[in-house]
């Protein structure tokens, strides 16, 4: 930590800034420029990491940090690549992933019918809310524990992995007992008893980034989750606010290859939610591999015109087993794979 | 609603669109420009409150929306201001309210201490929190019960009402044995499972902006609230994350009579959180007031150097007396009072 | 300026950086801690303003730099306030100033009879544009000479002085001979050979804040004006851009006190373009004047409704009365006044 | 345009809206809701482009534009794209463009010995300004005319096309003498004399998008160079400002596909300013190419840390070629192809 004093301080003011700090126990270098005076700030980490409110004290002008306030989340804490694994699906490694679905679950008929698809397409897990977090108190809230009955029945009939999200601490058993993966909403990001409890479950969880957080706040987010025990913590980019009108949110690409620089951490990309328009899906899905995913949540929809929500970003089947396609033979390139064969080739018939 | 076509749209398409709004019972209106065609929906508001995902049809090229998403919230519902009356205390009439005192609830002592330096300025009621959300896990996270009971303590000593945030569902009950008025922080603006809580209880909520809020998203929280049968929210204004980085929040004052314009809820602003520097305090609390809000939120602190969270944007407790005896000598301008008589004129000694 | 480096880096990269920074002509402070070498690098300012590519040199991990990269602006370099002067009227001294006018300047009568008005509220400066700004090539784009024309003529006749603005540097000499401020408007704030042209003249420059321009950076354009030989500038923030759509920016009111702190230069605010509304034009000037600003400028229009450019947030004569009544009652509690005499009083048969 | 008159509004004041656009030549459509009463406004697209302010009539609630504000830059006026050729250049055709080289020109060593750098990787046109727009009066502003001749010597050599930066109206005759592409900087998106005075030329013009610009505005200047005759446009993204400061800009790589789908023109990508680090920029480039851009502006220098702009975020010689062979084996994954062989068979004892 560097803490830059006023031009002029009085060396009075100067000594209290030198006692205060020398009494947290921190050894300090002072230079004496022309300009300013600097203390540079050295000590345990620990207790820097909280944010001294130095600034509250007469003559300092103010403080930069130094270091990165994330430990367990950070390259520099573990060098290797972290890979989840759970039954033969692995997040993170060589593989990419595709997680598929609706926005929410609506129906047992559109759940299954979906699965189906997603399945047929290639993916191996199956997205779909069955509590939405919602703008309106009176949109569709989704079916709860009903929804979670049937994304469990479409498990079993399709062997696909279930991903849906937690929005209440007081939900979390009853969520984990139904998904694989633990999905934590953009608008949760900082909803950090919710954290604290998907940190205690052995459930990997899908961590998307908030609305406007910077990128040290969404590690930060995840370093609760890691903090309390749980290391499966999958990043997913969908989408900033911005002044754009356009798109729904900006999808900020260049946050793959920053996680990938900063934390170990696995990172996903949703181009539905961050367009908010099915055009812009392929893509910007496509792009997101290029720059280095470890894998997309793409919403697909039979109907997305019936669909309860985010119709407008949904892929009809037949868009998602192309972009399906497409996404196969990119990924090579990357010297990645992707599951599945051609929907095409399958099917014979089509194309 | 309006539905905008796309250019030169096949008249199959248009049907399609034309049956599909038909079928969902409304009445419509066609006008067939030389570049557009547009559709007008009217019928059953909340029908239409539901983002219907006709962007998803062919043909479709913007649907563009007409009526506010939010009722009980509007001043179309309810003409009249909200009067939220807490023994003697109102908020939203005539007299404005300050909350003060400490970001967070630290030990017996500081509340104790900092309560006494509130009551002593003139306001009436006192804030402080006992659950703290924090950017890193490693922060100060709250003393919890032991802070709702130190609270209830100073409430006692001094009949100061408090105002302190509940940040978990499974909290609510325990923090609403404790507070006057139950404090959603901007991170929780959308938890949608917290407000329909709050929504349960019969205390008063200050509802807090989310960091990048809009209007409308503020008040569809709000509505959240209301919906779930409480019609006791405050709203409260604390800062937007803009690309600034001098200050820590861009304070946007003009919500102020925005939200005054569009609703019937009281409105106070939070210069501390808002600027993050205790400088820009008194300015902006100042500015507030003349814009036209219900009363404001400042932190106090006898020590801020010594404060475990937000120090730096604390007023010491003679900048508090001369702030409070400053917008004192301000309310009249709005036809307004602000409880308590000067600080200097009862200590004799000082200033 | 700090220099970070890598954790572990080695001691050929560290070398490699000090004698570069050395071969600068720096002297070097180096405090090696735990987790991090730092190095304070001291030395003349000058040299430091220029950005140092450094991060481009292997091992350094971020440059912090520490002092403010503006002198002339700074009230490290001038701490008294800077007083503009034309005429009798001043800008930064006691009185508040209004310029109030339309937005562009349309026909000959349009504006002789808005002077009228401006003048008969108590302003002293006319504003109106006649060259304007506009984000369509078929809109329209002012009356360039003959609006110039116009102005002086209302001038003439009003004893009003004339704010317009400049777009163009080959247009800097024409607007100097007729305007007595010259308007930088918010597009071309970073418009360095503009910057510099009207550093070469004798007039007083109202430099707007770009739409997204940070403090530092909207310093930065007025120190390109102060460099070139012109110390008469005026700042004037009008609404940054942000994803809030209800109003047309987001006018940041806290800038005030920070550019008094940071500068010694006179500060004013356009709540008309601020806010985009004429309804909240009046809250948001009060609020200013609350907040500390040395004057407002104001759109009116006698006819906003037929103003060929932003009419929906200009004020119709009498609410511009009301407005420059309740500034002058409201100037006094910052020690201000506002000249003019209550148009109620004057015209003694309204209100 | 649709007119929404506000809730319960009088006859007599609805008939006062009427009268107004009847007035117009407007032909309007009345749909009388339960709610509201909103009025559908055809006519001439050309009158309609004007921002009529009608929020400014008493009894209007808000004003809906139906139509997009550009023509001749619309795929509805010119469907098929459009495609610039510049001697055997093509841009916005099958062949992917990269123009490289370093952000200023600084000296003539520099830059001969960039452009054959350039040259030896196989891009086809040369960067390089000679007139740099700084944050800073202080810092290196460029050679100007020197610059511009070294230019021209450098195409001399090595046969490189010439892009270069023009930031003054009185500097487009002079620059365009010199460059084969003239370039307008993001600070000069909206500087409308500038757009006009390009638009007069026989260049080809490189647009980029402002800081804050967003998508309809950029596109709207490029309407301002169209309809001064100038046909030949080419938009660049480059990063717009967000509450991020990891990245110096967040680079919106969505606004490639939406480009594409609402304008005719080609559209490039600056990976460089986009994300002000040299490690992700080519990440960034690749993402890029595969979301369909029609070339690449990219910053190279062949030592970065004595680079007078820009230094942190230029590649080196030896990651410029890998990142232009990687390009080269990803074009044919977009039906593309990029000029030039591997750099590493070339001088067979690299790499």
């Amino acid at each position: 930590m560097i803490v830059v004093m006023e031009k002029g301080v009085s060396e009075e003011k100067l000594e209290r800034v030198l006692d205060y700090l020398q009494g947290k126990g921190f050894s300090l270098h002072i230079s004496r420029g022309i300009e300013r005076t600097i203390i540079g700030v050295l000590g345990d980490k620990n207790k820097m990491e909280e944010r001294l409110p130095l600034e509250a004290l007469e003559g300092v002008e103010k403080v930069v940090p130094i270091l990165t306030p994330y430990k367990l989340a950070s390259r520099e804490f573990k060098a290797q690549d972290t890979v989840i694994t759970i039954g033969d699906v692995t997040i993170g490694g060589q593989e990419l992933q595709v997680m598929a679905g609706p926005c929410a679950v609506e129906s047992r008929e559109q759940l299954l019918e979906t699965a189906a698809i997603v399945k047929q397409g290639g993916a191996k897990i199956l997205r779909g809310g069955a509590f939405k977090p919602r703008t309106s108190p009176y949109s569709f809230q989704g079916l709860e524990k009903k929804g979670l009955e049937y994304l469990a029945e479409a498990r079993e009939t399709t062997g696909l992995l279930i991903v849906t999200e937690v929005m209440d601490t007081r939900s979390v058993d009853l969520v984990s007992r139904y998904a694989d993966i633990l999905q934590i909403g953009a608008r949760n990001m900082q909803n950090f008893p919710l954290l604290k409890e998907v940190g205690k479950t052995n459930k990997p969880v899908l961590l998307k980034r908030g609305l406007s957080a910077t990128v040290e706040e969404w590690i930060m987010a995840a370093e609760y989750i890691l903090a309390a025990g749980n290391n499966q913590v999958i990043l997913c980019e969908r989408g900033i606010r911005t002044f754009e009108t356009y798109t729904r949110n900006t999808l900020d690409l260049s946050v793959v290859p920053v996680i990938k620089h900063l934390t170990h951490l696995p990172i996903i990309v949703d181009p539905s939610h961050g367009t908010g328009k099915w055009r812009l899906v392929g893509p910007m899905a496509k792009a997101a591999v290029v720059a280095g995913v470890d894998g997309l949540i793409i919403e697909v929809h039979p109907n997305p015109v019936e669909a309860l929500s985010d119709g407008p970003q949904s892929l009809k089947p037949e868009k998602y087993y192309q972009l399906m396609e497409e996404l196969r033979q990119l990924a090579p390139v990357m010297s990645r794979s992707l599951s599945g064969t051609a929907h095409f080739e399958k099917t014979g018939t089509e194309g």
